[in-house]
């Protein structure tokens, strides 16, 4: 199986790609809802989390493991790698950076997430070791979560929010924007829209699964031992439910979905 | 020690108060960062995670405990009560309910708070008991926390999303608005100018801390207990800490705090 983990339940964006991208796959989801966010939390807890979360994916009979949260992405990977060597892991970071790196013209990449994200430094640090010539300008957009997590994909509000936190990019010139989160693909256009047709958006979900297809395609023992299974092909746990966190992996992965509660104590 | 936890540092509005009225009571404060928010989450969660904030603080030397969260307040008492039964709570919802009865005229109470609080429906079910005509209009205003935490409690995205959420309890005719949520009274103002004059606050920090200030009137033997100390009034824990915290804290509490970080495992 495919583990895919995330604070919450954002990372079914990431989920959705990779069913679009490897729909022979099964795939096991974990969405951290009663700790989530992580955004807002230190790198050490975030890292702890991470640990846990994986661990239950491993248990659960994942063989490789998809981090679709950009929080965890840039700060406990190399924890999570010290502690399950064996283990193959996917970020949402390394493959965005790259595709950046094939889109800006200019050279000026801007990068919006949560605050955990933005403060890790992860991106100025790719970047300056793939290309020093880069110039990487970041924003932290800490309200996009919970508006998208409202429903107020399209509200006036939101609109202008987003716009405000787009003015500085913009005014930096950037031609190439990653959207540094699981949940923004869900406003994507608006966010194009904003940044204006000039720049181009790096969906971290979509880069995520191509890289997922390429290794499997490339380790045969891999897929070999990813059980394949055209009947149920998707099983999301959560560490909280609620009839609004329904909702939201709805919204997020398009169609209807069953969530099953661990009990964690 | 009095003993006050909240989801995260938003509680630190009833220590402010309860300092205003008891300055010379030693006060214990857990804030569980790690795990913040609380509105977001299942009542079965946030009950879990209130014992073991409630345990924290007893082993400390807490002797009453106050629950400064709104969202357990609302949802976990009766559980507390239960595991703790000698020990005395104090919670938000009560002294808020009996001091919206006491301010209203035409008996038309509005209430705001997160999403677990106004789905609890303890407001509904504790006025219907003190008072069958009361009629209560609620509405769960979920982005309000995210905002003031990013320190947007004046900007003209937050003006129009406060008047947003208020649009419906006036046109109810609502003559009392009861804050439901430990952030509320940091855009006291705010809320005041789009409710218009006319519409009554009732602010559950001053409230509780008033409670606390009787009840300690009329039990001696508590009053002996909670030592009293000059030099150093205030312990703050947290269960995660990151500069943007301490930040929060400052801006709740009114002057600079430390926070000291349990180790949570």
């Amino acid at each position: 199986m495919i583990g895919v983990f995330d604070s919450g339940l954002g990372g079914l964006t990431v989920v959705k790609e990779i069913l679009k991208n490897l729909p022979h796959y099964k795939i096991i989801y974990f969405g951290d809802t009663a700790r989530t966010p992580y955004g807002t939390k230190s790198a050490e807890t975030v890292t702890r989390y991470a640990i846990e979360n994986t661990q239950f994916l491993l248990e659960r009979g994942a063989k490789i493991i998809v981090v679709a949260c950009h929080t965890v992405s840039s700060t406990a990977i190399p924890a999570l790698k010290a502690k399950f060597f064996e283990v193959p892991f996917f970020e949402v970071v390394t493959p965005s950076m790259k595709r950046a790196l094939k889109l800006t013209k200019n050279k000026k990449i801007g990068l919006i997430g949560t605050r955990t994200t933005v403060e890790s430094n992860i991106y100025d640090k790719l970047f300056k070791e793939a290309n020093s010539e880069i110039k990487l300008y970041s924003n932290p957009t800490p309200l996009l979560v919970p508006l998208i997590e409202e429903g107020w994909v399209n509200k006036p509000e939101t609109r202008k929010i987003v716009k405000k936190y787009l003015i500085s990019l913009k005014m930096k010139g950037i031609d190439t924007l990653i959207l540094g989160c699981t949940h923004y693909p869900l406003i994507k256009k608006l966010i194009q829209e904003k940044a204006g047709k000039r720049i181009k958006l790096v969906d971290p979900s979509e880069e995520v699964a191509i890289e997922v297809k390429n290794f499997l395609e490339n380790h045969g023992e891999f897929k070999e031992k990813l059980s394949f299974n055209t009947e149920q092909n998707l099983e999301i746990y959560v560490s909280d439910i609620t009839i609004h966190f329904a909702k939201i992996a709805q919204l997020f992965l398009g169609r209807r979905v069953t969530l099953k509660k661990i009990n964690w104590e």
